[in-house]
């Protein structure tokens, strides 16, 4: 008999989340499932760490197929933590999400979501962030169970190049009309800051405007055509079109 | 008169850091110079922003050519609060640093210092990162004022392309051998959690471990070789070359 995948979950809006929850019931289709996710939400985390502090691991329920632990750290600690200290074995898939709000475009570099994958990645483990683009802490997330499973299976037969990891983004629509394997679209946030009532003390707030809304074959163009995005990620930050104007600099 | 450039510095060690006051100190000599820092340590911070609960910006000092500023936040809030708050104009160059502790290869992705410049990258502003590999609070930062100084005024005088921004690492050696325009290495971090006295809770540590380490043209090997290493690194983490591999996804 051949052995079951292995897979690993996580997010950050933590455990309780409806998404985590949903995310955990597809995967129990495709394997075996070990859960490692926040006590709570750390939505805006990114890839931050926890130093200095002890971060507490904790089991909190054990069943066939399913072992959720809780973490007091960041997304990235309950990679970390899990890969060290829970799995018997390197994981066949890490599976992140599905997140509360969309982390398309550049909003990917704010998210813990994706900063869990970015950590499942660098530990080699083939990786994929989920994200649903609504408001709600409720939702149906039915019409996108179908692609969830799609893309896991995928990558659990193709695994993914080194270094690469996917970034999936959902519109909130009754039925996809598409998937689309596209790029991080250019965009901006804006107005970010709200008074309150203690000058000098502002809370964090914003809009997102989309730099390039008619071009096709972006995240943000996916979703606002209601197809769900697909996108392919790199580790290596490094931009090589640029050495040759630098070459100054070098001595 | 020609004006002066404005230049917006922040770190992650926090306000008093050493690294950051030689930074200001630099960078008075090219401009005018804004300094919005977090009140304390925010190493690991990566991208993180601060959702929910208020963030308080305090001027501490304002003298000729220099303010400075205070940030209850992380790194990227110190950007985001000084670019809506602070400057009354869009700065021409954004620094962050120096750090104590190098964010070569793959543990950029988890430095605040980096998150800030990926901040200052996405709001237009020219935007570069300077690390020391230095495990002290407390060093001779007297060999590097010479480089941090040359890049600067590079990008003040070229500019960066659009969503490209800058990682300088240096070296702890009393004389650099060079600068080398190069990309991230790869690498792993391992063994990362240390026991504590109370079961099941566990200390961030770890090693890193280049896994190039002859290959020139990274920024390990640079440092490894007594020299600064400049990369370029772009907002736009898309893995072009993976979009034929998952064409199969489209649909």
């Amino acid at each position: 008999m051949q052995k079951q995948p292995l897979i690993l979950i996580t997010n950050d809006d933590g455990l309780d989340a409806q998404g985590i929850n949903v995310l955990a019931q597809c995967m129990l289709n495709l394997g075996q499932v070990v859960v490692v996710a926040p006590d709570g939400a750390r939505s805006g985390a990114a890839c931050a760490i926890t130093p200095l502090v002890p971060v507490t691991l904790k089991l909190e329920r054990e069943k066939q197929n399913l072992l959720v632990y809780s973490c007091s750290g960041t997304p990235v600690d309950c990679v970390k933590l899990a890969y060290e200290k829970v799995v018997p074995r390197i994981p066949d898939l890490l599976v992140s999400g599905i997140n509360h709000g969309d982390n398309a475009s550049i909003s990917l570099h704010y998210s813990g979501t994706v900063g869990a994958v970015i950590e499942g990645c660098m530990k080699g483990i083939p990786s994929i962030g989920y994200s649903l683009r609504t408001r709600s802490q409720t939702c149906d997330f039915r019409p996108y169970s179908g692609v969830v499973e799609d893309v896991a299976s995928y990558v659990l037969k193709n695994g993914l190049p080194e270094g690469v990891f996917l970034n999936v983004n959902f519109p909130e629509v009754p039925v996809l009309k598409g998937v689309s394997v596209c790029r991080m679209a250019r965009g901006i946030w804006q107005s970010e800051w709200k008074d309150t009532d203690t000058p000098g003390t502002y809370l964090l707030t914003g809009s997102f405007t989309n730099l390039e809304p008619e071009t096709e074959g972006t995240d943000y163009w996916a979703l606002d055509h209601d197809m769900a995005s697909v996108t392919p990620l790199t580790l290596d930050m490094t931009d090589y079109s640029s050495f040759d104007m630098l070459k100054s600099l070098q001595k």
